[in-house]
């Protein structure tokens, strides 16, 4: 059984033949150009080979700091903004406790992904009794968010250990150029450094994610190894041999044939956060030109008492992606009642993974009557080799798709707007009244 | 100064005079209806009056369980789906602290919203060490995710508590009919009803939001005050009057325009859970008929480093409203750095929360320059009263927009295609294959 199935069969009433072979062409073309580091923004295609050819004594000082902050600290604040933390968020959600207690240790906390003086206040008064290590992780150290976090996050380290506080600051930044790298070296932090041919979005694989990920205990070999895979299985130059060019072929095609939002759905809640990623990637790489999919995450049964009643008889401009594991390891039984009130007893036999995957196939059905089409992406189990697997299709098939739309996957020209505008605001105080 | 302030002059350069007096006289006449109940779905405008006309004595009521609850539980478990919980988790989050600590309890987690065996386990582990009650939200008490999540937790209670298990038992349901009314009875629950006339999204004000909200020690008389005050503001017949019906005229306008998406985006990510609430309230009231806006949550500046790139160059059918506060208590300085490596000194004289508004003005002036029209909602404070203000406004403009938009604002006819496809699933399990 593949790591990873692609099912299309219920998309392929809504796409011709003859338009998949169009498609094909353009595949095998951008294909070759991605190879031979000919294509739009090739000098940020390090994440291709990356799983396979890391550095084996960066991996290993990466999990020597991690075991020293896993056994010292109680809190690991991970100050960082969009490619800099979704992609720890989303696979520590995915494969951490529901329900955390203070035994699971460390915790990790973000901070610099919003400018909130609330949330930040609070942050100060909850790190007071605990101890913390700090990883700040920005390519430039210029974005305002976390570099306005870390001074007000490090000025409390420094008072809270004195001396020994730059033992508790670890940065993840550009090898050679930028703030962070000038504050490091000043302060004799430790650094970890972002390749500088990988960006943000892409960047799980490396220390970017690989630090945070290793001091939580989850297996980061087992995660660069399900990357590893997915790097030497998803070569085929077409879409026949290749499942995430399959995907990225009927993305676009929908896209062209006038849909406008792909929602990714799960069953399982774990996963809301890696669908957060799998947002930013490909919306932040294809939102482009005035086109594009909006991508969506819904996680079900949740948000079928939410979004489900517009998915079913809202407008049809709307495609969805199931995401779904032919094993979960936890498992609950529903219990039998002697009085049945609640007329539940049917149900005995059934497992609520079970009972959750006949939700997901029935949703399937109801969507698809409705005018939804739908994929569905199946993957083995919820553990790291699989996530890796799975994260590492989606940049593959996300390249791939922004290429057909005709657009760079990895630059965001848009997201300086805002900054910008809001440098150029807070640099003349004046115009805005409080 | 109003409570609420509804700002359009960025959004009128999108719609004609000529528009808005074509959308004034519809809804003078929908107004008539409402107030008359002859519109469509009149038998569920319970809602309308419900905050000035509760009873006392319930309220008095909620208020003693609640503090018994909040005396005796370290866990108050919810036991819902949809509008049974998105209203408390939307007012709970903005109000607690955003980390939460062991003293503070009783910590309130929710149940029944999915149907991950995963989760379930987690949780029965979780609960077994604490004092813990049940309060289980379901009109008719067959809606499967939350009785299924009851009968688990049910048999958990009987083995923990014995003879004691229905005293930490409460059940929010209708008054007279249903399964939860007949387990209740027969099991001695103590109960709270569910008004006839008004559906689950539009219930936050009633024992369904109430109850866990006053058991966190959240203030619910000031958050039906709020609601009180907005029932007897909103009361003009046209949109120069009545900001609620301002607001549904332009979504109505721009919809017909051709716009798809509406954004809601908040600086502050307290309020994620209650643009969470927004989403289902339009979402499920608008999207029939193969029509509506799709409502989409963003929490800025975090999703302006996912979704950023594409709402400044993406496809050109979003529009946004921004919800901001006027003041929130919370701050923290930027402090002063001697060597001002990162250069952020010339931030030291602001506080994150002014930083956070500039954030906000720049990225509506990014947005608007990129051709998004801009929408902007402002409210005096982060409390009780001003939120239970905003959703009953929210709740008024809505059921306009639907008039407008032509759909009955309170059913929700498509949610039953997926529980009608589960159900046939689940009764001919073998179709099923695991």
């Amino acid at each position: 059984m593949d790591t990873i199935q692609l099912k299309t069969e219920k998309v392929k009433s809504y796409i011709a033949p003859k338009e998949l072979e169009f498609m094909n062409k353009k595949i095998i073309d951008f294909h070759n150009k991605m190879s031979n580091r000919t294509s739009l923004g090739h000098e940020y295609l390090g994440w291709l080979d990356y799983p396979i050819q890391y550095d084996e004594h960066d991996l290993a000082y990466t999990l020597e700091v991690a075991k020293e902050i896993k056994e010292n600290a109680q809190l690991l604040i991970v100050i960082g903004i969009g490619g800099s933390y979704l992609g720890t968020r989303a696979i520590q959600d995915a494969l951490q406790p529901y329900f955390h207690t203070s035994s699971d240790t460390p915790k990790v906390i973000f901070a610099g992904q919003n400018l909130s003086g609330r949330y930040m206040k609070q942050l100060l008064h909850y790190i007071e009794d605990k101890e913390v290590y700090i990883n700040v992780i920005s390519k430039s150290g210029t974005t305002t968010e976390p570099a306005i976090a870390f001074r007000i996050l490090r000025q409390q380290l420094e008072k809270k250990y004195g001396q020994d506080a730059h033992k508790h600051i670890i940065v993840t930044t550009d090898q050679e150029k930028g703030v962070l790298r000038q504050l490091a070296e000043k302060n004799h932090y430790r650094t970890f450094n972002i390749p500088n041919d990988i960006g943000g979005r892409y960047s799980v694989f490396t220390p970017v994610g690989l630090l945070p990920l290793a001091a939580q205990g989850i297996d980061i070999k087992s995660f660069l190894q399900g990357a590893k895979e997915a790097a030497e299985k998803l070569v085929g130059n077409n879409l026949v041999e290749n499942p995430a060019y399959e995907y990225a072929a009927i993305r676009q095609l929908l896209l062209l044939k006038g849909y406008q939002i792909e929602i990714l759905a799960s069953f399982e809640p774990a996963l809301s956060h890696l669908q957060g990623w799998w947002q930013q990637l490909f919306g932040e790489s294809e939102g482009k030109q005035h086109n594009g999919l909006f991508p969506v995450a819904l996680s079900f049964s949740t948000d079928l008492h939410s979004l489900g009643q517009y998915i079913q008889q809202g407008k049809r401009t709307i495609f969805e992606t199931f995401l779904s594991f032919r094993h979960v390891d936890e498992d609950c039984q529903v219990p039998y009642s002697d009085d049945n009130t609640d007329q539940l007893n049917f149900l005995c036999d059934k497992s609520l993974n079970t009972i959750n995957s006949i939700a997901s196939v029935g949703t399937t059905n109801a969507h698809e009557a409705g005018g939804i089409p739908v994929l569905s992406i199946e993957i083995g189990r919820l553990d790291e080799y699989h996530l890796g697997y799975m994260m590492y299709f989606f940049m593959k098939a996300c390249a791939m798709s922004a290429y057909l739309q005709g657009v760079n996957p990895f630059d965001q020209p848009g997201v300086e707007a805002y900054k910008q505008e809001m440098v150029r605001l807070l640099g003349k105080f004046d115009v805005v009244k409080n």
